[in-house]
């Protein structure tokens, strides 16, 4: 058995590690927000049911409408996505057999998509030492002979935030060379200070990007993502969707989630608060992680290079963190860990603790 | 603008036709049972609140075992898909560039769905004057130089439905030939004496058997179709969905819906009934019909060729019927009606008989 490509649906890397799965588990794999899903989904939920015996508008019209009002853009540059992992998928079907340079280590599905559409995938490692920094010219002898490069922004797994500056610097380089920059903002909202990429595509016609509001608003299970880019680009995009593919609830859950700005802001502030003892706790007890500007962070053991002991010894004690197996550049030295709730952060502390007992750094 | 592509979603149509939508409208143009969703779905959907928060499973394990498991076959050989289109829309790539026949009039996808995927088309029709009757040996020379063919049945729109036999024979030829048979059952669970065409799957290597669960359930909302093929197949078709395709409402709902034997039964008599007084009608007004097998229906005032007026009277009256523009071979000289509520379609027959009233059969 493979490792799990993704994080969540824990019963799968009980599997592969061979743990018995305890009865109490907490899953740190799967990077949602711990407050959500909001109340206006469950105050609704009753009335999503007249969703259930309708066919999804095609068009998504109503949904795309209140999109792209909210961000000043005109409907026909958004594409609706069933899930951001649509979105991708259905980039692959443009890039099929293009050059495409991977930024690593990033999502799993960017390879695995252009893997399936026969890409040459090209890979350019941002490494820890640097703190997974992002220099634009040192990209550019790459970025001359690919058609394509996928950014995600802030970074999964890392949660390194790329500001404007840099991302309009790699903008500027991949214009001249007509590289595509696919900019993956699925984790964007949790940014403190985030300053919108949006007004970059009216600059840049190479720039396409992607959002997802499974992750801020904790609605991974009813699919739901979005993308922005020129009319011409959405277009092709959109022919190769099958039909319906955005169902009823996520059409209608889409539009009862924009505007919540007071659950966005509380989110922040709450992570803010959590990263800061989290960070202070590792600091304590000697463990590497990444300075993550979203809601998940890398953590290591720096006495270990593989971290594969303490994988299993926290699936032990009930502790689910994401493997690192299929991140190029990290290959299992780090586990990434969401940020879950207080209670949960303490818990997966007090794991840790009990770990570093056992396992006291060699300094 | 253009004719929509497909039913439902009516305010497309009104658009197109310039009518103005009255208040109150009936929209036959979806094929969905008017007796569902199954009360199962509403006493479970508070419960169904809690697949939100949570990932999809991308491996669908235990709806795929619940499913596999009720019709004794493999899970291996089983896909489920976000809708049966979005499996059609997966058929297409492993199409892509390959020469394709259509038996028309037929569900537009297979057609939307070759074109985008570049495939040569080619069309058998099948005529109104001998029922839409489907003979095996007359397509014997279209499919010696295709590699696929598609046969929906019961047939949408017509509703004709198939016999086990000519499918078998239609298999016989297609073997022989090395071509595909896509058999699209979106709606036989409504067919009366249905033979099951599953376990011609172990004699036929070259057969996909597409099904759906938006139909009989009423659930179009949800998105939820299966395929059952050959392992390899299969497996091909899956590597290029996307991740999390199938959102977590639909899986939990698909296991929910498994086992509706009682719900099956009754709509089936209730179709039975239904079509038994709406057929006798339209003999008493002479509209002829299709002899459906299916919970939908053509018909057309034969005194008219074309039947925009009829369409536009009806939309007129709050009765929204299935234009057939996109269905070639029909081309616009029927419309499609789905049999909703005894009461909704007692409204049909009063707006049709005041249709008759000003446009008398010339005989």
């Amino acid at each position: 058995m493979n490792w799990p490509m993704h994080g969540a649906n824990p019963q799968y890397i009980y599997e592969k590690t061979n743990v018995e799965m305890p009865v109490n588990t907490i899953d740190f794999s799967a990077n949602i927000n711990p407050l959500g899903p909001p109340t206006i989904l469950s105050d609704n939920w009753d009335d999503l049911f007249q969703t259930v015996h309708l066919y999804p508008d095609p068009y998504a019209s109503s949904l795309k409408e209140k999109i792209s009002d909210q961000y000043g853009l005109c409907p026909k540059q958004l594409l609706i996505g069933n899930g951001a992992a649509e979105i991708i998928s259905l980039l692959g079907r443009i890039l099929a057999r293009k050059k495409v340079l991977l930024l690593q280590p990033a999502f799993s599905e960017y390879e695995e998509v252009c893997k399936i559409n026969h890409c040459d995938i090209y890979h350019h490692y941002l490494t820890a030492e640097t703190g997974w920094e992002l220099n634009p010219s040192n990209l550019e002898k790459d970025i001359r002979h690919v058609d394509a490069l996928f950014l995600c922004n802030p970074n999964n797994p890392t949660g390194i935030f790329y500001p404007k500056q840099v991302v309009e610097e790699l903008l500027v380089i991949c214009k001249k060379n007509d590289c595509y920059v696919i900019l993956d903002e699925a984790f964007y909202d949790f940014v403190i200070g985030y300053e919108d990429m949006l007004p970059l595509l009216k600059k840049f016609s190479n720039l396409i990007i992607i959002r997802s509001l499974t992750k801020m608003y904790s609605i991974p299970g009813i699919r739901l993502g979005y993308a922005f880019a020129s009319e011409e680009l959405i277009a092709k995009l959109q022919q190769f969707q099958s039909q319906w593919s955005i169902n009823g609830i996520a059409l209608r859950v889409g539009e009862l989630l924009m505007g919540q700005e007071m659950f966005l802001n509380k989110t922040q502030s709450y992570m803010e608060e959590e990263k800061k003892r989290l960070f202070s706790f590792f600091n304590k007890q000697q463990f590497a992680y990444s300075t993550s500007a979203a809601n998940y962070y890398l953590l290591r053991d720096t006495s270990f290079t593989d971290q594969k002991e303490l994988l299993i010894f926290l699936l032990n004690n009930g502790i689910i963190a994401r493997h690192t197996y299929n991140y190029p550049g990290l290959d299992g030295r780090w586990l990434r860990f969401a940020i879950k709730s207080k209670l949960e952060n303490q818990q997966l502390q007090g794991v840790l603790a009990k770990w570093k007992q056992s396992h006291p750094s060699s300094l």
